[in-house]
């Protein structure tokens, strides 16, 4: 593992000329961006600022940077461009702006609306918490629950979800809970183990409450008056709250020769090679983190991976969409020994602030080798020797924290040719009062006086393919019996068929048919068997979005509703959900864009893979949810002549040196299994 | 990690006596049941034997011993049985046999038929490759293809398949290869890629080839006369074959402190222990790994775990059922370092021979422990502070090689009360020759001339239940969206709906509605929200058997139609396509068992769980094919009163004694990375 830092130290201005076109915007490039557009309005109005980020540059031009350094050629110079999200605080004036940083030139500046929100933001929320608690109405009927003295309450302020009643105004919703008033000093105490029934809803143009919503919590919608709040024990998921196992001995990943991956830092972005992949890192406040440029043994496979979108309609009117709040900026600073095993190389990013300035994201991005199992194994029963291979896997993982709840998100390379996007699902369910002795259809009870409404979790993959170049086709294989005949007398044969897809729009996995999505490249052919060159799509079977057809959930949620998306590229369309997901009324999206019913047949298409979770809780998913997994793969199809796989060296005890337990092998004594010497992340004892 | 070896050292027939009701036969026990049914025949009788294995004895019987054992009373005497399957030598004459070990009586001993037949054994096997080789009307066949001097002919001997003509046959069909001319020497060339159109077929009953099929190789099945064969290039598989990746650095799993499991040997069986599970594992012929009284922190879980059937019907008329060799005598014996990293503990076990002898089964079994990465994390954004557990996992692993294929099949526990089973489909396709320039819509070419049929892969894992106690039922849960009204104004909502399964059958998934089957215990209620006890099963989706109703295939795959099987329970039902599958013609599996219509519900049942693979071969399958993992979890539900993972000790950095890469860390040279002194799978340099 080796780093290789750029060597470009030349001033500000030159260097965000020669940045890489998909490097994010450095530190300086984001301030300079903010002071020009503050520079474009009278001196003291007040900018909330809500993304500054990179424009990446049109995608041809792109392409022709990327073939000249792929060549070793002299490199086109591309405008190095800013875009912008902002409000004249205070108003619901929501601006975009696109800010050339190359002439200082403010190219886009416009009033959005209406009916378009931004984001949130980690100062707004903040400022909502404490807003809410102090507001006098609130605290009236927070007074009604007779909470014990310095009981401490909490607000986790949600964005709205659109439900078509106000929507020009940007509101949040707040749900409010207890610590425990058991253990009132514990920062730590799990508040979702005790909601309280007190929902207040605010405006952020005034950032004021403007109602106070009570919640039900029977079998139906009838609201209660606020009576005394019935104490019930706390469930806290904090380790020094628990009787911990002692027998669970030490399991390190020791890499003796270092990481088999090389970085090398360019500015503001990362390029990865292990094991024949080859790759560009890009990280943002929409996305996190962003792979560019794919390549296996110099061949083109990716032009852009990303999670475009997620979306959790609940069985309540609630819904959540990652665009309302941006899993850049959710992003975990990733600790030693705590978030992967082994030898770890940790990428930092910076962001933006509300104010035009700048945050630093450290360790967003982790990355290091895993050792996944037996890769491929033939033993000849003959001569009973075994040829076997283990898989050695390339892991970029990022975690992202929203609120309640965490989502580990991690691209995955093999040494097949394969990409897996994985998703683990862990954290807190959100939670709401709920009756003693009550139960309904659509929660469960997690706790004593506690509910978990069940809730999908939908995700968008954005998948932009240059399989052997940028001209592909998406197309599926299907399998059917053969008919009865003379060639198939026993009726036992079966076909498979392909089916080319002509037009953007939304299609559906067939499990009855295994059907099969490829991404194909008709221009290439495989040496050996002469069929075009491919990789296709695995995704879990997940049912679709719930949310009728006439609601905001199912209007925003653009991707929801079909297993991918196929649309034609365009510049500037990169969000499922679209570029303004907050209280959105939909129409900005995949699906709108599919509508436009594009070829998408030997172009350059786009794909949306989606994949999702019904999760219906368990009391097991409470106070903190064991981690559900799930994996989209994509792997090779024709596109090698044979297994990639097959040089990798044979797996060995002098390279593995595993360790034989025998009989003669004694069991230590128990009190010497749990290391207490780390800090990162372990109990305050 | 410790052995306790079990202190019995009484004499024989003391010792069946006292051994454990679920321990499988020890040698003595194997040698003793074969000598017992010898002399029940006429002296000089030459039997074949092809299976001397554990009569379990009933269910209620072993209930009871179990609830002795686990409440430390004395437990019931049971016979120890032996169940026979044998011939007499080159006959069709095949028996059934019980033998009762401690009072060494014959209980049952009957002639089988017609239509019923043994699965084949490796003697047979080999008798059977040296035959066919040695046949004069083949090698006329062979002579045919003008092969240069000095090639070797591999004759790969494959059960046949029933078709319905000449039933009564027990029949071997041999596909017939060549080991590369210019490598003859190499015993393990890839003989796969060198497939010819001469396939003999032999009946068991002479030992004689009955037949020579010569193989259509065009789009349909004109079969042409055997000609000069073309010599393509060779494709091998092995090490010293491939240029070898020279930048893969060693990954170590070390454990200082040893292993966090417990085996206990009893006998011929082995009880584990770990991180609050408890079973006990068996092995037989058939079924290889088994594991018997599954509990977690003592409450009762699984009575018997085990892969009870495998079919893979092939797009021609061939298929091949587990049952027809069975997954024990087909076992890998696992090498240190090779098949699995850390600190392994290997299980060995012993086997019937055709002589009524003992085969020794060494290293059968591997058991290690494996970090499974987050297994569950929350930051609390408000401190900062993240609390994070990672996931460790317990993996009994066995590789099974049928002939060109391996199979890796695990069984996994976790600590958040999960278990589960892992396959993964590795080794050779099955190839036959096809003519240059030829695409059928049944295969793909995978080398020129080489084409590798389409397939399934239909595996059943037999869970036989006692989710907190013996009588359990099995239900489903779907979710539906709520009809728009004052409770659901936004049309947003959604609940779940419970069904019961009343009676036997075959029942599937219905993704569309999150259908998801969970096996319950009515009588026992969480303490918290008073839902029924419940294990819930997640498998992938997959395509149903193709082969139509009428054909064989399908009648003897009685478990290929359908998601789940749920029967009430019968002693002596284990295998889903029937205990006797070679040429069978059905009628004997779980299908038939559903169709007594019996009930299911708060009663003794038994579940099939089926997942597979529709596989449509790439060229990156071949030589080799990566891994492709299948995985089945059985994961509780309202079983624990809260995460039963919630008191794993935090992950901390002294614990897992990470290694930071900075950018101080240096590459080392790359000569370095390869260790080439271990021995046991390696190269042959």
């Amino acid at each position: 593992m080796s780093t290789e830092i750029a060597t470009d130290t030349a001033p500000q201005a030159t260097k965000a000329v020669s940045s890489h076109p998909l490097s994010p915007l450095s530190a300086s490039e984001i301030t300079t961006a903010a002071s020009i557009i503050r520079a474009s309005w009278p001196a003291r109005t007040d900018l909330h600022f809500k993304v500054v980020t990179l424009q990446e540059p049109p995608k041809a031009e792109v392409l022709r940077y990327l073939e000249a350094e792929h060549a070793g050629e002299s490199r086109p110079q591309l405008a190095r461009k800013a875009f912008l999200n902002y409000y004249i605080r205070n108003t619901n004036k929501f601006h975009e702006a696109v800010v050339d940083l190359t002439s200082t030139r403010v190219e886009h500046n416009v009033l959005l609306g209406p009916f378009v929100h931004a984001n949130g933001d980690g100062d707004e929320i903040v400022a909502i918490e404490k807003i809410v608690l102090a507001d006098e109405s609130v605290q009236a009927e927070i007074a009604k629950l007779q909470l014990p003295e310095g009981t401490v309450v909490i607000s986790d302020p949600w964005i709205y979800g659109s439900d078509g009643v106000n929507d020009e105004d940007r509101l949040y919703q707040c749900f409010l809970y207890l610590r425990d008033p058991n253990n009132a000093a514990e920062a730590d105490s799990n508040h979702y183990a005790m909601p309280i029934p007190i929902s207040p809803v605010l405006s952020t143009e005034t950032m004021k409450v403007i109602r106070i919503d009570i919640m039900p919590t029977g079998v139906d919608n009838t609201i209660k008056p606020v009576e005394k709040y019935k104490l019930q024990p706390p469930n806290e998921y904090i380790p020094e709250a628990q009787t911990l196992r002692t027998d669970l001995k030490p399991l390190n990943v020791v890499q003796p020769e270092g990481a088999s991956f090389k970085v090398q830092q360019e500015g503001t972005s990362s390029v990865l090679s292990w094991q024949k992949w080859n790759f560009r890192v890009g990280f943002n406040q929409r996305e996190g983190m962003v792979l560019y440029d794919v390549r296996y043994d110099n061949r083109p496979l990716f032009y852009r991976l990303s999670l475009s979108d997620m979306n959790i309609p609940y069985a309540d009117p609630r819904a959540f969409d990652l665009g309302d709040a941006g899993a850049g900026i959710m992003a975990n600073n990733l600790k030693l020994g705590c978030d992967c095993l082994g030898s770890i190389y940790y990428l930092s990013s910076v962001l933006s602030d509300d104010k035009g300035g700048v945050i630093d994201m450290p360790n967003v991005i982790c990355i290091h080798e895993q050792d996944a199992g037996i890769g491929w194994k033939h033993t000849n029963y003959r001569t009973g020797r075994a040829a076997v291979v283990r898989s050695r896997e390339l892991v970029l993982q990022s975690i992202i924290t929203v609120s309640n709840y965490e989502y580990i998100l991690a691209f995955i390379f093999n040494q097949a040719g394969e990409v897996t996007y994985e998703i683990r699902a862990t954290g807190i369910l959100s939670t709401q009062p709920i009756d003693e002795g009550v139960e309904v259809p659509f929660g469960t009870v997690v706790h004593p006086g506690v509910l978990a409404v069940h809730h999908q979790h939908i995700f968008s993959l954005r998948v932009d393919p240059m399989i052997d170049g940028y001209d592909n086709r998406l197309v599926y294989d299907e399998a059917f019996p053969m008919p009865r005949s003379d060639f198939n007398p026993h009726g036992t044969g079966y076909y498979v068929q392909e089916t080319i897809i002509e037009k953007s729009g939304g299609y559906d996995t067939a499990y009855e048919n295994n059907r099969t999505f490829k991404i194909q490249n008709p221009n290439v052919r495989n040496p050996i068997n002469g069929k075009p060159v491919a990789y296709k799509i695995q995704a879990p079977a997940f049912q679709k979005i719930l949310s009728d057809k006439d609601s905001f959930n199912y209007k925003r949620a653009e991707f929801s509703d079909h297993n991918v998306y196929v649309v034609k590229h365009r510049d500037g369309e990169l969000y499922a959900g679209g570029t303004y997901t907050n209280q959105s009324r939909g129409g900005t999206g995949v699906r709108s864009w599919a509508e436009r019913n594009e070829n998408v047949k030997d172009t350059d298409l786009v794909l949306y893979v989606q994949a999702g979770i019904n999760h219906v809780p368990r009391i097991e998913d409470f106070p903190v949810m064991p981690c559900e997994i799930l994996k989209i793969h994509m792997k090779p199809v024709n596109f090698f002549d044979k297994n990639p796989a097959l040089d990798v060296p044979p797996s060995e005890q002098g390279f593995n040196k595993s360790n034989l337990l025998s009989e003669q092998h004694q069991q230590p004594s128990v009190e010497a299994t749990i290391g207490q010497d780390g800090s990162c992340c372990g109990p305050k004892l």
